[in-house]
């Protein structure tokens, strides 16, 4: 077991109505001027935005808005919105939507906070030494951003996705209501309960440093996004799955399910962010896509955790060699993702990269990482070129067998 | 599901050595001149005391020393330590050791940022608008009380234990290595065991509003703090063992295994406080006591959680009646307080208390709570009376059964 740190400031105020309490939660943080932060017009239409106008009015917070977040943020947006920050002497900035606002939120807080070009703190150039203090109204179960330290931005010259992670950029509160995930379509629900996984499968396989209460955590969380996004395939209204789902988003990502491990593995979030940068495709979508050809090429190096995911979350049978096990487990997860309808290759993903575009985004990756990364297996420019080419020939090897009859 | 609150600002340092972070995290929370507040010799004869100073000089903060702090903490120590925090000018309290430094400290905390008498919090008269910042170098696994809002004090005359919740009280930082717990007495190691156990089982146990995530985690935590404590009989140097049962206390108090649910039964907790503060018995082995007479007493107005409980924490095997069922997870779970030495039932604690006696702390208790509690199933003055009886002739009816022969 590893030494590590756990710091989640974040006060959560989960459940119907919550968001009534935005204005006294910006209060509570200090905000006295509100840059509201936001994606499309969803939130205008499902009449969110006009209850936390009211609510701020109320609680006497001005505020100045600020659309147009997208998936896979962009760095233009961003330094538009320090600009307006600046201009408007903004204390506080309020995202309301998925993890596209709160991260865009997130790097706009560096950059106001700090001097200099905010690209630096993404391209690992330099850390910042502050952030504006964030707040979020969450309508979107996906990326954990509303707990985390962690943002995404791409930048458009070159399509380059980079994280930074730092505990300044932590929301000071987080307003989480799932009713308001209800009518999100069932391709980003789906993708959002993989992202979840994810943030959590990322941190469960590693060499090195696990500790059982983490993992029966993490293990128990699994069970729990699984079973209710099956639920919400069926039942997309369902209230009590919905907030299953927000909440197990949060836990995945806020470093809960990672106490005492090595830091995890992330391969599969390093490759998924190439095919973002490249393509626009949704996260949790391109992660599903991957998940599959990475676990196949790692699981001989990380045997014992992927025999125990095997048993204790995809309820394979302990039978048979360690590695048979393994690959039921592996096979059960992809089961898993056809059964709410994710991709399991990069065709399905709706993307069909040439072996030039596959060598491009091998070696960005490579780049991005420092030249090699992970932790079931650490990684190198070939290993992730040949995970992005099963991942793109998956299709034909599972045609073959029939299991995609359905699909 | 109901609404929740959830904020947990504490930033745990965990793991070995990071004993010497200590300064520089007062120095982060803003501390200039410390209170170090302890309760009895082992700090000081373990070495671990004389670390604390020499980071605190590192760091340039000064500090001055209370002592004393005793389990079931006394309100008289408070008030000594609120008058010697005014007289030094302290801004920061430092609690070294177990709950009861924690918990003491946390009574000075508020003593010294609010007007009036600080029993008045404890009384249920009113409530903080403040709290000293506070921070713990946690060498007992067993209160949470590193991360929660709650503190218990006693109160010597007429011998009252009341506890007070806060988020003012949270404490900013918590340093935790595991190895300053393993010279801990099996007793006390068990204790704190219990403790734990307990904090998630008060939560468990409700009736209405459940969260299936929050439940898969109380019941790994479950699981993970008996296969430790049952290793840690065994070997009680087990490092990992150890790091276990300590973030397993802090997990299990913070908040995290309550998420959704009604607020939880709390109903042992409240009867064990008056064993406590009559007898001045250890918590932990106080809860084991007392914890099967009430299940005992409870479980039909709250069945399917005992049968969930029996079958996914006490792996029970999932046939007969639901009473059935429910019955055998009891009776493992008494088992398992066996098998760690521990109590279950008030003789085996070692108070012998008379009808009188028993008359009185139900009486105390149920003024305590303001006549009525329990959400398994309400309790009056009628009811703890009976569960009182209960815990106290337990034995007579165990030793019938002849399965106490290896106590």
């Amino acid at each position: 077991m590893f030494n590590f740190d756990y710091f989640t400031p974040t006060k959560v105020a989960f459940g119907k109505d919550t968001v009534n309490r935005v204005g006294d939660l910006v209060k509570e943080f200090g905000g006295k001027k509100v840059l509201i932060h936001y994606g499309g017009g969803s939130v205008i239409r499902s009449g969110l935005m006009d209850r936390v106008k009211a609510n701020l009015e109320k609680a006497d917070i001005s505020y100045v808005m600020l659309g147009g977040a997208v998936p896979n943020p962009r760095l233009s947006l961003v330094y538009e919105g320090i600009e307006l920050c600046k201009k408007e002497d903004i204390d506080f900035i309020l995202a309301v939507g998925g993890g596209s606002a709160i991260d865009s939120a997130k790097a706009i807080g560096y950059g106001v906070a700090n001097e200099g070009d905010v690209w630096d703190f993404y391209d690992y150039k330099r850390k910042a030494e502050g952030c504006l203090p964030i707040g979020v109204v969450l309508t979107l179960s996906a990326t954990g951003s509303e707990m985390s330290d962690s943002s995404v931005i791409t930048k458009e010259e070159g399509l380059v996705k980079r994280g930074y992670s730092s505990d300044f950029g932590r929301p000071k509160f987080a307003v989480m209501d799932p009713e308001y995930t209800k009518t999100l379509p069932e391709y980003q629900t789906a993708s959002g309960c993989t992202d979840i996984m994810m943030h959590t499968m990322e941190r469960y396989f590693t060499n090195g440093g696990n500790m059982e209460l983490t993992d029966q955590i993490a293990e128990g969380l699994l069970r729990t996004v699984m079973m209710n996004a099956k639920i919400l395939i069926a039942e997309p209204d369902n209230y009590e799955a919905r907030a299953e789902v927000m909440w197990a988003g949060s836990l995945a990502h806020n470093g809960l399910t990672g106490c005492g491990s090595s830091g995890g593995d992330w391969m599969s979030h390093k490759l998924e962010h190439e095919l973002g940068g490249l393509y626009d495709v949704t996260h949790g979508a391109g992660l599903a896509a991957i998940w599959g050809s990475w676990a196949r090429y790692v699981y001989k190096n990380c045997l014992s955790r992927f025999k125990r995911f095997a048993i204790r979350v995809m309820d394979v049978e302990p039978a048979g060699t360690d590695e048979e096990i393994a690959i039921k487990g592996i096979e059960a997860m992809e089961a898993f993702y056809r059964e709410i309808h994710m991709p399991t290759n990069l065709s399905e993903l709706g993307v069909e990269p040439t072996e030039e575009e596959l060598k491009q985004m091998a070696h960005k990756c490579a780049v991005g990482v420092g030249g090699q990364f992970g932790s079931a297996k650490v990684l190198k420019e070939e290993d992730m070129l040949a995970i992005f080419e099963m991942a793109n020939k998956q299709e034909e090897k599972i045609n073959e067998s029939g299991r995609y009859s359905d699909i």
